[in-house]
């Protein structure tokens, strides 16, 4: 059998492989993106569940229409509509089968082969991967501690007018955890007005706010001409029902449900139905508020752990809110090699390179604060500490 | 914003689009695949779910492996040992999003633009779809009664030696409830084995068979160096979940789940361990026993109405399984047109033309017997009955 170039191209990742090491013994992992299973609401849920089937039965069963079940998309579009300032109907919403989905039908409808499109970078590895396999040309955007740099971003978009898209995480980034500034942001979105590259702006993490001021989203600062905005349940909710959503303008959902007609026919209805009685029994708020507590905690404990057993050379950066923490080993240093003997040592994380366009060496590395108990974190801390000491 | 081509390639299906139109009043609809309420075991399940909840709790509903869960990999695999005769392991085993996004996948570990595939013709829709975004050059395979017509699969593979691969659904087919002879299907392996093209043997209707005898699978006669199999339980269990899975070697399942990460990350773990127990504790052969004894009675009922109320120059192929009966106009005829009459006296299928690979007009259309009612069905053929006198 041959196979198609984009089997080479694209990488396996450290984290999900890692998923099946997880569970071995004394493995303390910082690794996953797993949020944390204190907030899922399991009792909840089961009561929920009978309640589906006494009300629904079959029809929680059978096949549903591509773009979600109607009353679910009414919902979120009103739940976006508060959140965004903006109105948005139940046409602007397509329901996906979780966030990484919504970037697959994205990669789908707009890239063709050798077609150029932007992306943050640092990024979301699994975001490289759904993008590299419709074969587009990656240009790189660089980022500082308040966004996108806008000098860079113009001089791309002026070696690639054509570009297709822009890919930006702008709140508690995956993986450094920065959030972009108002400034920043209104500066970026005149560019692209200007420039009629559309934004997709992904924000998984968005609910998940420790401090600070809210900063709108680009679908607030802007509208659906140049702004598709992506949402995911599996952060706020739980991610093993898979339900994630795309809001755009009427006719670009309409190219996406063709597309994902062709993908998955639909999203599970059941997974749709359990969370629509979910948001009408309990909404989504109370479960946002625990979550938030758990994660706050765990984040200011790796901190004063990383105070406690990093040396002074390493630097980090503080997160006001999501899943993920950047720690920086300092100039010369490569997390790879690092990486390899800390999973040696039972501890587990992902290396910086992981996260970059294109092959470099990395002195980044990403840890996740979410998954881990809270003894565990400073336990796993220490281990690095350690080893850091030696490697 | 500016889309890809394959927004423009790929066609909307008319059966999608009429299952917004189903629910109104008075409609007779044969154009959907949907399968019988009745056969979804609705309190079985809710039991079910209760159970999940209190054994599996928060596992249930956090991220999981790519490939799917082992224990479930595991019995596909055991199941499919015991129906195709032949030894699978749970590595061979990749669990899908349905059947459909089993047909994504496979298009985009395989499909480069240019590439030749070979479909037999006419054949279900969303597999055309599902691998024109890959831009392939698509060849027709002539099909009759018994299946590929030899000749015809001999000289395309003269003609595309290098066809990437040939996609057929053996069994009670979609659209024509067509199912292959034995002799049909070793000789068309044989020229398979001999060429290096890999066979996608698509299989979801290959449970339901209401009378015969049984033909192996290409499976069961060759194995997984030239055949990659496709099942689903959305035909045997509940469509609402979507599962699916393909069984293939290793090698090629590992270049599954790596394109797989990038498309979905995962299917519905709760999907997943709710099938899982639902098999454990109650097995599937039994609602598959149910299953059959409904649609065989409906596929009487209409084959009955068809003879009392259609007049004689319309010929058609009786199913010996699957949910699918082809009809045929006769020739001159175009059944697009008798569509159109036919949604306007609120009766709905879909026409031929639809499964074809390059526009035509076909006499022939699509009657699905397993989601209408007993007395519907007559009503229904009725109707057209009174509609092919006049259209």
């Amino acid at each position: 059998m041959k196979f198609a170039k984009r089997t080479e191209l694209i990488k396996s990742s450290d984290t999900r492989e890692l998923l099946s090491i997880i569970g071995f013994d004394e493995m303390i992992s910082f690794a996953g993106g797993l949020p944390a299973k204190e907030g899922f609401p399991v009792e909840e849920l089961k009561g929920i569940a009978a309640d589906v089937f006494d009300r629904y039965g079959y029809r929680a069963l059978q096949y549903g229409p591509t773009e979600g079940i109607k009353e679910l998309r009414k919902m979120i579009a009103e739940i976006n509509t508060k959140k965004h300032g903006t109105l948005i109907n139940e046409n602007q919403v397509l329901i996906t089968s979780g966030g990484q989905q919504a970037l697959d039908i994205l990669g789908k409808i707009f890239i063709d082969e050798g077609d150029s499109i932007l992306m943050e970078e640092p990024t979301y590895f699994s975001a490289i991967n759904a993008f590299k396999a419709y074969y587009p040309h990656i240009v790189g955007v660089e980022t500082d501690l308040e966004g996108a740099v806008v000098g860079n971003l113009k001089a791309s978009i002026v070696d690639y007018p054509e570009a297709k898209l822009a890919y930006y995480i702008p709140d508690y980034q995956n993986p450094t955890g920065k959030s972009w500034e108002l400034t920043r942001k209104e500066a970026v979105l005149r560019v692209h007005q200007k420039s009629g590259v559309p934004i997709i702006e992904d924000c998984p993490y968005s609910d998940l706010q420790f401090e600070g001021e809210k900063v709108p989203s680009f679908l607030a600062l802007g509208n659906m001409k140049s702004v598709i905005h992506l949402g995911s349940f599996s952060k706020v909710f739980c991610p093993g029902f898979r339900l994630g959503y795309i809001i755009a303008e009427e006719a670009v959902i309409k190219k996406c449900v063709l597309m994902k007609q062709s993908m998955d026919l639909h999203t599970s209805n059941f997974s749709q139905v359990m969370l629509l009685e979910y948001i009408k029994t309990h909404g989504l708020e109370a479960n946002i508020k625990k979550i938030i507590t758990i994660y706050k905690k765990k984040r200011d404990i790796m901190i004063q752990a990383i105070k406690d057993y990093l040396p002074g050379s390493v630097t980090y950066h503080k997160p006001k809110g999501g899943m993920f923490l950047w720690l920086d080993l300092g100039k010369g240093h490569d997390s790879r090699k690092f990486y390899k003997k800390a999973l040696e040592e039972k501890v587990a994380f992902v290396a910086g390179d992981a996260f970059y366009l294109h092959e470099r060496v990395s002195s980044g590395l990403r840890l996740n604060y979410t998954n881990t108990s809270d003894e565990d974190i400073i336990v796993g801390i220490k281990r690095l500490g350690s080893i850091m000491a030696t490697y």
